[in-house]
């Protein structure tokens, strides 16, 4: 068991981090903080920029939890050669505190691959882990939700990947979304066993020897459709899907709004439908659920969307919490190692 | 130029295609025929099936236009298996007549993976095609259409076949979509050169040497954004994408269904919204636009939905005369030699 554990939960979160940062993060971090109090909140980043916040929101927060980062990465920053050049960015200082145990989880909202690339170098993989992922949960129609791993952790995946993108969506649905024994599907352009291109092939017979809650092959429409809890497939697949998911409620507004402008009746139909859209579109807006984990790499890394609000940082933080007190790095590590022993 | 090129039009429609076959085959084809009549119809399938609907519908056709085949390669086939041991059924009948230039064209509802292998099989590669390919066009927030190749004639592409697959399309985008210069978008996980998976990046080099209308890397928000008129990618990310596009629309309708049971006032107010809603989502059901073309193959190739309706299916003979007039097949004969002498 790693050395921290044994202590009081200690959470990192980027305050540079975001579209809206310092603000966003700071807010976001000390309402997660203010809810749950059983647990450390470091704030990473420029101390004079934290302070002014904190003044501003005539806040009280112990100095020493402040670790200065005189750097930032920038959202267009290229991940690789932003870590080489900003070494004391927030982003590599708060995994940094990770790697060196002086705190367990690391949250921003900063540039997405400076964090996963932070995160996978800085605090390392999980034994046996050969690629960490990423998931997205999507609603489904019958109101449960489907989570897609890896939606672009990596692309050229090998079929050992996929399976161990399995493993860890398997305990982190258990665990955190509270599915008993997940159902896997295997992404795959038909559910017959001969489908498919080779990586998805060769996927479906490690699947096949394992003794996960694997469903066979599933297709696109499964996704939506809530066939199966998790589906797996290589990055470059899941992050188009993930992309393409994302710009469905831009072409329904683009619809309404030529709809309504095309009569006058229209607009009123429109405008009459609109609370009623709004309400159901809801859940669709996946934004509000706040950040998702890094998994395979070794502490709790989770990751948000620039645009984060003040309630998508709340939730990362309250997240990472729940990830710690449910001990999930180690269970995905021990996991990791009883299928190792089993293929 | 071929033989049959100087003869009038010659279409062949599969009788026995479809959910709903023979009745919304026929009714199709001879509603398609009674609007255009400067081609000739030519219905394969059981001929006894094929009279009975004809004597039930009080419809004249001529005898000679109905080539008899005994067999139906059902919707459930096995598309290998069943063109080795079907070889009397409507799509090997239907396909060999194009062949045989007895006919230009052949349209058919039937099983999907069948009509593209008799399709490949029988009628050939045009000249320089590796691959055929085949398309599905969506719906934009624009307001225009963006048409995605492949997605599904083949998976575990080489970076030739995406680059043939956007000549193909973007001459099918000028002459029959109209477009006077269609751009072409590589599908990828972001932007910058550097990203992507092996594939995407040496794809990019091809198209960066050509002189297509290539705008770049494009990720899977610009389909639905209509940021390009064409994006190509491996038939195994564009046919996942298709079916997960399929499905939004049963996603919104179970949302609505749980909105309305949730409280009356809701049910009320979605029983307002519904008329609204079936106008904005109606274009997004491309399903009554008809088929979709095999491109790449000698011949003219239309394969539909199995659920095509009697609409569908004249939309489908419609489209079929109109790359005939077109003289689509020649067109991408002599653009792909082209670029050959070129890449």
């Amino acid at each position: 068991m790693n050395e921290v554990n044994t202590h009081k939960c200690k959470i990192a979160v980027d305050a540079m981090g975001g579209d809206y940062a310092p603000l966003n993060a700071i807010m976001g971090a000390i309402e997660a903080f203010n809810e749950k109090k059983d647990f450390e909140l470091i704030l990473v980043g420029k101390k004079d920029e934290i302070k002014k916040v904190l003044t501003e929101k005539n806040l009280s927060f112990p100095e020493e939890n402040i670790v200065h980062a005189s750097e930032v990465i920038g959202m267009k920053d290229t991940p690789t050669t932003a870590l080489k050049q900003k070494k004391d960015s927030s982003i590599v200082v708060g995994a940094t505190l990770v790697k060196e145990k002086k705190a367990h989880a690391f949250v921003s909202a900063g540039n997405t691959g400076a964090m996963m690339a932070a995160s996978t170098l800085i605090m390392g993989r999980i034994p046996g882990v050969g690629r960490p992922t990423i998931g997205a949960t999507l609603p489904t129609a019958k109101g449960n939700f489907c989570t897609v791993y890896d939606v672009g952790a990596s692309v050229d995946s090998k079929p050992q990947h996929l399976f161990e993108y399995a493993i860890m969506g398997s305990i982190y649905a258990k665990e955190i979304f509270g599915i008993e024994n997940p159902s896997i599907g295997l992404l795959n352009v038909g559910e017959e066993e001969s489908k498919g291109n080779k990586l998805a092939q060769a996927t479906l017979e490690l699947f096949k020897k394992s003794d996960l809650n694997f469903a066979g092959n599933v297709e696109g429409r499964d996704i939506l459709a809530g066939t199966v809890d998790i589906v797996v497939c290589d990055g470059f697949v899941g992050n188009i899907i993930l992309k393409f998911a994302e710009s469905i409620i831009g072409l329904l507004k683009a619809k309404f709004k030529n709809y309504a402008e095309s009569s006058f009746i229209n607009k009123l139909k429109v405008g009459m439908a609109k609370g009623t859209l709004k309400a159901v579109l809801q859940d669709m807006d996946y934004q509000k659920y706040g950040g998702v984990p890094l998994l395979g790499v070794n502490g709790i890394s989770i990751i948000g969307h620039g645009s984060s609000s003040t309630l998508a940082i709340k939730n990362m933080v309250l997240r990472a919490k729940e990830m710690f007190d449910k001990n999930l790095i180690q269970k995905i590590e021990d996991s990791i190692k009883n299928y190792e022993n089993k293929v």
